[in-house]
């Protein structure tokens, strides 16, 4: 029988809108947003969308008015009742009451502020300027956004059986994986997939087959609504923002170097055990851990981003053991672009050395390579970057210097002053 | 929202009925119906179901109350107002008012008559005795019931998502056969996979996976209900049953080798056109050629349903010609055990020779092969046979000796009556 009410309901839709709620998004960004409403409440920023495969021209196939009208209608998103109390009454990492009621208070009224959106050379410029706490909100749903038109843009033409036929695939693809990653024991797989997933249903479906798939082996979601509805745990800890931002704000040299230490100063005032986890790749880790002041070295964890899993690992090690910490203590999460021969090659290399965690992302939301002509369903490697902070530019160097981007005299002074010598380039595939 | 309606309407429901239609049965069965609704309405025949896969012990697994609730509830079956307007109004094979409206008028009346079950050894005896006209009725909608109760017994056991991966396995495999096919120019391809079939829904997909991937290639299904709800052609012809039946009820040597050729002469008294596609392996395909009068070569086309593709469609070729028949105007109907391989093997060393038709059952409908551990859902060699007719047991010798049913004395009988000499066996998959 047809549920006549809910079709007709489903009439009154103008679009089928793919960010339908705030907590959309994922955990670190609130987490980093009540840092900043904190300490940087008034500090202004731009974030810009760059899609680092300019092979795939996006606005030449994904409609700009589509586009806006997805952008338009978060910002008619606010915090509902039951989010709010999802996020006053959760325990977070072991924790209660790890949202202050002022911030929480703040998110409730916060809505996402305008957007300025353009065409250029078959790609689009979507940035976002105002304040960093507003500003910041946006990256997220911007890129789940586009990388979710993208998707229906390949998917408009296909049948109905073709689809099922697409999906089953995906599943499949999917659930061979995580049995690949069920067979190492104690592996903790955590879904970090949002902003560049295939869509948020299939976010969603990837989120319980692990689940179901994983057990004790799933820690968790960062995106806050999957794990609101499906009673996991929202995982994640803080970006390369935070020390891009404090930065650029540095008036002097010294104080730059320092800009990432200062957020770590700042972090571990809001956030304790293993939120503190830190990303030492914004200006390059190995300057970071030589120049780490004593109390950095009992951080719980560190995050490793953008350098060759192994080599970052060993190297954290060695820095742990040189500092007299014990590695097995220490948490190591790894989270760029990985699939699961990079899990099961990591977990191999270093199980029982230290603790290990699996930020699993775009390889695990958007693996539909292959599966059409072309390659039109391939992730992409779309990032949205903080690109200035009350007018200054921002910089990241990473270890990686593909993933390098600011001013070419700014990334020159930033790899003077974190001592960055040669690089080893790594392919950047999301 | 959920339809509250129906979610307390299908509490009601004391078990979740596998055959819920008098019409999900093959078509042929229809036709075969009629004709003996026609000229044998009281001969009185025994069915029976053999399980030729002994080492699946169904018994074992398969609980017996389950398989009574199944099979007494296709005994409250009748035909539906809807069902029976289709019957009536429906074009078959390009005739209208294919059923003539006495027999529709007993087929609104027809209720499923008693069966007969016991365990023995790991397996169930379940027959059918009565009025043929009746318990010929039995012989698809048991084997289905079987086979999807056999299905449940392993699914049960599973997760929500393993059961949706397994789920998008089949639907792959499915889908990769279809596209296989779909690149065989002016290929023709039917369902013929009802009795062993994974389940009813299942069979209902894989129907409008080819509706859709295979397009004009796609001549229908053997499946009347099926066929109804999809809009598609009912396809089949006959079986077995009627020379098996003809030929027991033969009272002397003379009358039982003119057997298989009286059942031609009613049918063809009772259809025309594509249904006159005869089965000529009952008792040994070479020898029913070899005796076959004249009129018989005027027949559209010859079913090959156990003999090696190949040989079986250069045999029939080689008949017409020395009948002066133009075999690029004769149809071959190949439907024995095939998968994908065997219909592009067989399409293209025939292509063009003689028209083609690709009967494919239960390796469309029911290819689970090698996704649960051990094999538990690989489909089984299960059929339903008339094994008696007015108390005279029935023969069947087919091409393929590992198919021979009857008592030894009378096998050697047909053999000698048949001229059947030395045959090549092949395994029996399906």
């Amino acid at each position: 029988m047809i549920d006549i009410a809910s079709r007709v309901y489903n009439h009154t839709w103008k679009i089928d809108p793919i960010v339908r709620s705030v907590l959309d998004t994922d955990f670190y960004k609130l987490l980093m947003a009540q840092t900043i409403y904190r300490r940087h409440f008034h500090t202004r920023v731009t974030f810009g969308i760059i899609n680092r495969t300019r092979s795939v021209r996006l606005a030449d196939f994904v409609d700009e008015s589509e586009l806006r009208e997805q952008l338009d209608h978060v910002r008619t998103l606010k915090l509902t009742r039951g989010e709010s109390t999802w996020l006053r009454g959760n325990m977070f990492y072991g924790k209660r009451q790890m949202f202050s009621p002022d911030f929480i208070a703040w998110l409730e009224s916060f809505r996402f502020p305008p957007y300025h959106l353009e065409k250029r050379d078959g790609q689009f410029e979507l940035t976002f300027e105002g304040p960093w706490i507003e500003t910041t909100m946006w990256e997220v749903p911007a890129l789940a956004i586009i990388n979710e038109l993208r998707s229906r843009a390949v998917l408009r033409d296909m049948g109905r059986f073709e689809l099922q036929v697409l999906y089953a695939r995906a599943m499949t693809r999917v659930w061979e994986k995580v049995e690949r990653l069920r067979a190492l024991e104690g592996v903790n797989v955590a879904d970090f997939g949002t902003r560049r997933r295939h869509g948020f249903l299939w976010q969603d479906w990837c989120v319980q087959a692990m689940i179901e798939g994983l057990g004790d082996s799933f820690l968790g979601t960062s995106n806050c609504l999957i794990a609101l509805r499906r009673e996991v745990e929202a995982t994640g800890t803080n970006a390369h923002e935070l020390p891009m931002v404090y930065a650029a704000l540095a008036d002097t040299d010294e104080e730059l170097a320092q800009a990432p230490y200062r957020v770590l100063l700042d972090w571990q005032q809001d956030y304790e055990g293993n939120l503190r986890v830190m990303l030492p790749d914004t200006f390059g880790t190995t300057g970071f851990l030589a120049a780490a002041p004593d109390w950095a070295d009992k951080w719980t964890g560190i995050r490793i981003d953008s350098k060759e899993p192994i080599a970052g690992g060993e190297e954290a090690i060695a820095w742990w053991r040189a500092r007299g910490q014990d590695p097995t203590e220490k948490l190591a999460i790894f989270s760029d672009a990985l699939d699961v021969d990079d899990i099961v090659r990591t977990y191999r290399h270093f199980h029982g050395r230290m603790k290990l965690g699996f930020g699993w992302g775009t390889l695990l939301t958007n693996d539909f390579r292959g599966f059409v002509a072309g390659g039109a369903l391939d992730p992409i490697s779309i990032v949205c970057k903080v690109v200035s902070a009350d007018g200054r530019p921002t910089v990241k160097l990473s270890d990686n210097p593909t993933k390098a981007m600011g001013p070419a005299e700014e990334i020159a002074r930033y790899k003077r002053v974190f001592h960055v010598s040669a690089q080893t380039e790594r392919e950047v595939l999301v």
